[in-house]
């Protein structure tokens, strides 16, 4: 994306690009069929059950002002509108905790003022959503997400992690609280007796983790090794809100002299209770406001402006990673105009806002990239047994799966073909092919394990479509008619799913993975090259990787600490952003430029010099014609990356039949690299590749073809 | 073993065989220096805890005549005098639940008798125990230790699983009950009210599941990859006993409201208490029993020593597996004698009788062979690091490291030094080192991973000595005086400890392999045959492996419910001897006689006939100038083994550089596979393959050297 501030010029864009591919966004949606449900549940869970939650949150800073029907009407309204008419579908929107920070400070102004006081409140907030959008036009409208290139993986990365801790926060926070009395609430019942509280505590500490476990388990389900597939498959796409289903079934295993408040449960009242609605009407207070408050509340809306334009990119930046190979356009500039004329309509009814939310946006592509793996892999697998009753050749084999990968692939009406192919055949696959005698001798399936092969084939793919995320909004707005019910899963199931929400988050986080590679015994960390990693591992000093994350680390932990001083702790998403210009100028002076860019590509910046002349003239000019220049490409292209390591070994992978229509193919990072390398691959455990998208999500962040993406 | 009959003939073997090597038993101890604490901890938890548990059992049910601190004494006496003056230094005893059950039997027969009753329960005990030795005397000296030949794989590993059921019942029940009020105690109490009940309950759920999980975990923390060599190293050694000291700490978290009884903890009296021993005195009681009744003791005497006929050879079978390539001879015949005399000694001093148990005598073989692989590897990684740092190449590498292997190899003195060497080098290193260049060319360390790959060349190995078994029965003792200190683990610890024994017992029991096997995914069973796997696997058609498997199952569960009958039930033991002519019997009718023997080896029945002459003339005649015939010899040995499918794949193998001083390496079931499988071994998951030698053990049970055993 270049930075250009001609005003309206990314929103002009944004819109041109989106509109090409809105019809295929639907299209694509309903082809899926009934599989689209299950992205849709999961995340459908992943969104309402915070929002709940935050709704349970303002209930007691507001005096039940606002309560979780509002915070779900605002999460599935804004949901709605956006699916149908935002830019990314793929962004979830939803109310955040930054929003419930911002709200539980501007009520605790509000409610002591003689002229404002409870009751008008929400005609207040109103106002403030009112500046909030003019703020939120005006930065759309003169491009300021241009600059969402310098929100590199760094920033983005931190405040990813950042929302993990506070989750885990709440999930601890919220567990300690099930052994006291809650808030406003009559300390005499036989509930809060020593006794029972004691008991209701270590019964929550029992679901809690017994959900955490459970879903966390489930979630690899597509890799075990017991149960039929369609079982298995099952318990992965619908494996969590299932066990939220379960664990609350066994909280009412205990009767007899349980007392009816144990565990806990969700409390809100009923939506259908009168004034349960009172906030829809707020437009008409809005004129009794004085005046120097309508002023003054420029001066929370800048706050949340700043705030929701660093969360709404963020959010929608991570949902779009490189890993996730997507092809439809981002749309970053209109996604903030919109987000505007949300705030407004919120404001004027009452709700509290919702925006672009962490880490529900991501799961939501990871989610939609297991579903697209999963249709690849069903057709690939048919062909694949076709070829073999026919016996068919590896290579033919291959060709033919080749072809059905490239007829899978719905071309776009905006741009051209998809030249994206399958991975390369494991070099493994190919020896044994070669051992066994000839690549084009008649197929023996025993060298080759379908299901496993296509799973290493493929590369990853997203299902971008629009009616997952309405379909979840939609989903979000039926739980307040539904409120009834959810006032049935305990408090505790609750706290576990966040914990399951914070560890979700982390595969993937290159931060996170830095952490751990920190922690890891220098005589195992052979073990992380025998994974899919990011190329850092290899091309950076170990040393570099330390400091680098330690100064990460450090920040992280001032922007936690931030958030728990009372006031200026809504200013952290501040702090996020100052990473921007640490990164930019501050950091280069501490950290070599190829370290620091293998660390945190950041666009804006030039990527190292090539070594060779010859490298970026064969890749410029002789793109086409490799055939026979393939090695030394390789070697070109590996070593200006710095991905392998110099190798003179005899290239196993020339034998390999690869169709010659797909020049991307031979650049594959596995077969450039040395074979000894190539060998440890090999070796790396089937779990660890999985099934799961997950895997290769956590690796190499550039395609080889790209060396210098700016 | 030969079936003989002559009376004593067995003793005197076996006093003969052990004899010869038991200064070495002693001397090997003490070499191990102070490693040898890890085995002889982790051995003592396993033997100490279900001891006091079964001492409480006995309390409930003997009106407190006989108490933890009897079944410790007991098990500390019985456990010091076997490790020095018995036969198998492996065998651990203790006081057992069969027992333990034999003796409430007997009690509620005794304390309604006014001519007995519960004052003159252990005199009377005594003279079964008199009875009891005397039938364990004949046995043993009429060589009936000669049958247990017929105690096939069959046998043994359905009893081993019925004890690691009983054990997990053990623990649910006991979880069940910290819901309830405990027996024998003041229902008024505070911490029986219903609120502090459940309470109670929820947290010995919360203590038992933390037990377990985190002691299940801490077994595998040799691979794990976070954390430095060393701590991983005592955390895998010492983290049983330390997760008991952890979770044991948790629960003293809860003060202030909670009642001093939550949780539950372990009841015992003070061993110093008055009284407490009365026990010791009961020869002197004796005589006073009515004739009658002494004569009548012989009835539960036969009982009891069919019981323990059973129990002490199977556990003693269990801990001498084929898979753990013992090297000292076995001592059952003996070793029945000596339990005859323990038996009597514990008569006459009004203890329960300890016997050889499951699944603690196993652990301790497991835990011996885990603590002479790191004392191996030690060794070997110095000897290769020294290796490399002179530039060696891969083949004098791996000689060096098989002499360095051979000085460890200590000969015994009635045998002659051990033939048995490293296991080949993986054919993906030879490969590799092939691709690279040359096997002679000085060595490249990133091809070879040196810890890995001796992890992979060591063959499973025990470190056979006395001392572990002498040190952990002098623990055993050391807690009747720690009394007061033991009774600060909470009970619902102890449940979460017999969990993690029942679980703890698994693995290697070729049984529960196969019933995990019936439950694999049809499209996943290829996995089984990447990991190290048993030959049926590969050589028995899947229906007829499950259909073995559910007659086996629908055993298991009539001798499981057997249990659970009143009085029958201690006869269940009979039910699983019954197994020997079922075994020797009746299933030859319905299954083939090839693939009965490659699910459960018996070593009385003919191996099935060779296919080929030629196979029985190399093997007898050609052993040593194998050299070029070498692919025959294996494709014989490993056709008529059924050890792996027909081949006639190119041999990589042959590029290697066998040492000529090992005629066993060339007949490697690993090298004698064909490439594709062994491709797909070579890529199983590091883990998998391990650091402990529990992998190994699952796997094939009898070594290709010996095809036919009888």
């Amino acid at each position: 994306m270049e930075e250009t501030f001609v005003p309206l010029r990314g929103i002009k864009n944004d819109l041109r690009g989106r509109l090409l591919c809105y019809k295929q966004d639907w299209t694509s949606g309903f082809k899926a069929g009934f599989r689209i449900l299950a992205p849709t549940t999961y995340i459908f869970f992943a969104s309402a059950i915070p929002v709940i939650s935050f709704g349970e949150q303002l209930e007691r800073n507001t005096d039940g002002v606002l309560k979780a029907v509002q915070t779900l009407a605002s999460t599935a309204i804004c949901g709605i509108i956006h699916s149908i008419i935002g830019g990314q579908p793929l962004l979830i929107l939803g109310v955040a905790e930054p929003t419930v920070i911002m709200y539980t400070f501007m009520f605790d102004f509000v409610k002591d003022r003689s002229d404002l006081g409870r009751d008008r409140f929400l005609a207040w907030t109103g106002w403030v959503c009112v500046w909030t959008a003019g703020l939120l036009f005006l930065l759309s409208i003169l491009g300021a997400c241009s600059i969402i290139n310098r929100f590199t993986r760094v920033a983005g990365e931190l405040f990813g992690l950042l929302i993990a801790m506070l989750f885990m926060q709440q999930a601890i926070k919220g567990l300690v609280e099930e052994f006291r009395i809650p808030h406003n609430e009559n300390p005499n019942l036989t509930q809060f007796i020593p006794s029972w509280r004691f008991a209701n505590g270590m019964f929550a500490l029992v679901l809690s983790f017994g959900l955490l476990f459970t879903a966390l388990q489930s979630r690899k389900a597509r890799s075990w090794r017991y149960g039929t597939g369609w079982l298995r498959s099952f318990i992965a796409d619908y494996g969590v809100p299932l066990m939220v289903l379960i664990w609350t079934g066994v909280s009412y295993i205990p009767t007899g002299d349980v007392p009816k408040g144990i565990p806990r449960r969700l409390f809100s009242p009923n939506p259908w209770s009168p004034g349960a609605y009172e906030n829809w009407t707020v437009i008409k207070d809005m004129l009794d406001v004085p005046v120097v408050y309508i002023i003054g509340a420029f001066i929370p809306a800048t706050m949340i402006a700043v705030l929701y334009y660093f969360d709404h990119s963020v959010a929608s930046q991570l949902a779009q990673q490189k890993e996730f190979n997507l092809r439809k356009p981002s749309s970053y500039h209109y996604d903030l105009l919109l987000l505007g004329f949300l705030t407004l309509l919120c404001g004027l009814i009452g709700v509290p806002p919702a925006n672009g939310v962490i880490p529900q946006s991501p799961m939501h592509t990871k989610s939609l990239a297991t579903l697209k793996h999963q249709l690849l892999r069903n057709r690939l697998v048919t062909t694949a047994r076709k070829s073999i009753s026919k016996n068919a050749s590896l290579g033919q084999l291959y060709g033919n799966m080749q072809e059905a990968y490239q007829q899978m692939q719905t071309p776009l009406f905006y741009q051209e073909p998809s030249t994206r192919g399958l991975n390369e055949l494991k070099e493994s696959t190919v020896q044994a092919a070669t051992c066994s005698g000839n690549i084009d001798a008649p197929f023996d399936e025993t060298l080759f394990d379908i299901e496993k092969e296509i799973d290493y084939l493929l590369p990853v793919e997203v299902k971008e479509q629009r009616l997952s995320n309405l379909l979840q909004a939609t989903m979000v707005g039926g739980c307040v008619a539904a409120m009834p019910i959810l006032k049935k899963i305990p408090t505790s199931v609750l706290w576990g799913y966040f914990a399951f929400m914070a560890i979700e988050s982390l595969p993937g986080n290159q931060f996170w993975e830095r952490i751990l590679l920190l922690f890891t015994a220098p005589s195992r960390r052979y073990k992380v090259l025998k994974q899919k990693h990011a190329t850092f591992v290899e091309t950076v000093p170990f040393k570099t990787i330390a400091i680098f994350t330690v100064f990460q680390t450090i920040y992280l932990l001032i922007c936690f600490g931030l958030t728990w001083v009372p006031i200026a702790g809504v200013m952290f998403p501040l702090m996020i952003m100052l990473l921007v210009p640490v990164r930019q100028y501050l950091l280069p002076k501490f950290f070599k430029g190829a370290h620091l860019y293998d660390l945190d590509a950041a666009e804006y910046e030039e990527a190292p010099a090539l070594p060779f002349n010859l490298a970026t003239e064969t890749e410029l000019g002789h793109g086409a014609s490799y055939e026979g220049e393939g090695e030394i490409f390789d070697e070109v292209i590996t070593r200006s990356r710095g991905e392998f390591r110099h190798t003179s070994s005899p290239k196993i992978t020339s034998s390999t039949s690869t169709p010659a229509n797909d020049p991307r193919s031979h650049l594959s990072p596995r077969l450039s690299s040395s074979p000894h390398l190539g060998e440890l691959r090999g070796e790396r455990s089937p779990r660890a590749r999985g099934n799961e998208p997950h895997g290769p999500m956590t690796g190499i962040g550039r395609s080889p073809l790209n060396p210098s993406p700016s």
